[in-house]
This record gives structure tokens, sequence and C-alpha cells, in this order.
């Protein structure tokens, strides 16, 4: 079995993206979200090692510890985590893995080099446009749509350090984009066997 | 207006690249074949500049000595090439160029480096199924049969200098697989300026 490739996608915050890779991922089979750690506790329903891994505080400070995560974050007082190995285990049973971390984060994997991954950037087609869907949300306060707008100025520099750049105009549109650059990554050449040439596989 | 990309494609003989091409053509606006350059008359229906550039002898003979062409052949006595300019031409006009090109004039065009392109194997299921399909043709003495085998055999070892392989089982798969890829390519962020912050371009 191949194992499966790694998606690093970020996106300013309104961008769309979490609308967004849940179609896609409901569109295309064996892909899955990377499995974060936290300390806080399970809801109902919620499965430990599906949808987190579920750790004490004490577990979570001896992985920081032993620099276990790619990144980590304190939110509304519980740590969340991306662990290495929880990547490779996903990876490892075949399956592609969406990390959806943001610029900050997806630099850091960049520059670990432990990790080969595709670097997708999702972007709203204007700040303008992404000014009116976060008004649209109608939940946000003036002083946090100014600081989601001057972080999305900020965001957009990093585009660069990213290999493709998904504009999120029409969400249909989008979506066959993202899994285009997926299904097309699949078919990469150096995801085959080298060395051994694929003449002798393909030999059946 | 952002450049055409060029893709090179090679499939060995009876891999099915020409129909899957035609249809992948068919499917994907502002997506077109290189026009080559040949000695040979036009066909009726056939347009200079649109199905060849017709040019005599005498002329194919002066590009070769001036190196205009990236690669050219001799086939029933007539000559064909692709020239560097043609192709600009085209890509200029705002239009990504297919080049249909073995797996030795796809090594001269990936040593040149003159040319970014993106590489794309088209390769049978099998040999087996190889020998099924030429067979199929009905067309083919058994020597020119076991002639394309060796051949293909021989090519496929070239697979790993390609980007991307795509295993042409089932036709309408295969379609979907290529467009994506081609789909996908146009989404490559260093497609976008560099240099120049994406959040300038979408600022508006």
């Amino acid at each position: 079995m191949t194992a499966g490739k790694l998606f690093v996608v970020s996106a300013p915050s309104g961008a769309g993206k979490t609308t967004l890779l849940k179609r896609v991922m409901a569109k295309i089979p064996g892909l899955s979200f990377s499995v974060s750690h936290t300390t806080r506790s399970p809801r109902p329903g919620e499965k430990n090692g599906i949808d987190y891994h579920f750790i004490t505080q004490a577990e979570f400070l001896e992985m920081i510890d032993h620099g276990l995560f790619l990144e980590h974050a304190v939110v509304h007082g519980n740590l969340y985590g991306t662990s290495q190995a929880a990547i490779d285990r996903q990876r490892m049973a075949g399956v592609d893995v969406i990390l959806d971390i943001d610029v900050q984060g997806a630099s850091i994997v960049r520059r670990s080099r432990q990790l080969e991954a595709t670097h997708i950037f999702i972007s709203p087609p204007s700040l303008r446009e992404l000014e009116k869907r976060l008004r649209g949300r109608g939940t946000e306060s003036e002083e946090m749509i100014a600081l989601r707008l001057a972080n999305a100025r900020s965001e957009l520099q990093a585009v660069n350090e990213y290999e493709y750049l998904v504009i999120n105009d029409q969400l249909e549109e989008t979506i066959d984009l993202l899994s285009s650059i997926i299904v097309a990554e699949r078919a990469r050449a150096h995801r085959f066997p080298s060395g051994q040439p694929i003449g002798d596989i393909i030999t059946s």
C-alpha cells in the first residue's frame, strides 16, 4: 500500500475554508482531516482517536517537552496540538490527510522539512468580498472585522510560499478545483516507486 | 494576460493518447495542441497556422540550421517539426498548449531548460493490456506488435522523468484525471505574479 499524501491547507478567516473542506472530503474517497490532540473533554458522540486524541494536560505537556507536536495552541483554556505520529499513522493506513493550519503553522511545517506535503492556500476573491462575508455572519464586532481584515492582508503575503492558490469565488467551482488538485497530486509520478521501473509494475 | 502553460504529453503507441487528448481538449476551454511545421501539402480543409505551418523543404532545412526546432522528424518522406516560436505565440495568446511528443523528444525539451513545462506520461494499465489493444486494431503485423511492445517496455523506463503518471485503464476516469491535472496546474501559486503580493491583486 502506498502511504497517504499530506495536504497543508491555510486560509484567512472568512475565506470559506471549513465549508469547502467538508464538501471536498464528502466528494473524494480516502481523504480525511488530521486527528488533533486535545486536553478538553469529549463531547457526546465524539470518539477518541477519531475526532480527537483526548489526553490529560500532564500528557500534553510531556508531548510538548518531547517535541512531538508540529504545532500547538491554547483555545479557551484547553490545549490543542497536531502530532507528527498521528499524521503518520493515518498516512500509513493509506489515507490522504488534510492538515488545516494557519499561515504560521504551515511555515513551521515547511521549515521542519520532516513532512513532505502539498501546500494549498485558499483565498477570498478580494478583501472587499472578505469584509462582506465577515459582516454577513452578523456575529462579528467592528473591531473583530477590522482585526480579521488586517490579519487577512498579512496572511495573503504568504501565498507565494504555497504551491497552489485556490481563489474561493463560486463555491461549487472551488470545490471542483480543490478536488482536482488532490486527484492530480495522487497521479504525481514520484508517488510511484522510483528506481523500480514502472514497466515492471505495469507488466502483469 | 497570463501566458499559457505548456504540457508535454508522451505515451507508448497503443496507450490511447490520441483519443484521450481529443476528449480532454473538448472538455477544457483554453487548451490546444501545439501547431507543427511540415513540408507536406495541405489536405482539403486544412488551414495554414491552424492545422500546421505549411512550409517548403528549403524553409524547413533553414529552420533546422538555425536551431529553431525543439524536435523534428521525417515521416513518409515529409518533414515535421515543433518550433519554440510557434509554441510561444500560442502561449502569449493565453492558450495552454499540449505538446504531444515521444519520450526522446520530451527528454530533449527537459534538457534544453528553455521551456518550463508540465510533463505527463500516459501509460497502458499493463503490457498485456497494451498487447490486447494493439491486436484489437487488427491492422498490425506480428512483427509490428512485437516491435511496439519492445518500444513500450523501453519507454516505460522513462516514467520517473515525468511529473505525472496517468494510467489509462478506464477512458472516462482517465479523461477526468488528465483534466484534473491541467486544471490543478493552472492553480499553481507560482503562476501568479511573484514578488507582487497576491494581496494587492485580491485587494480590489
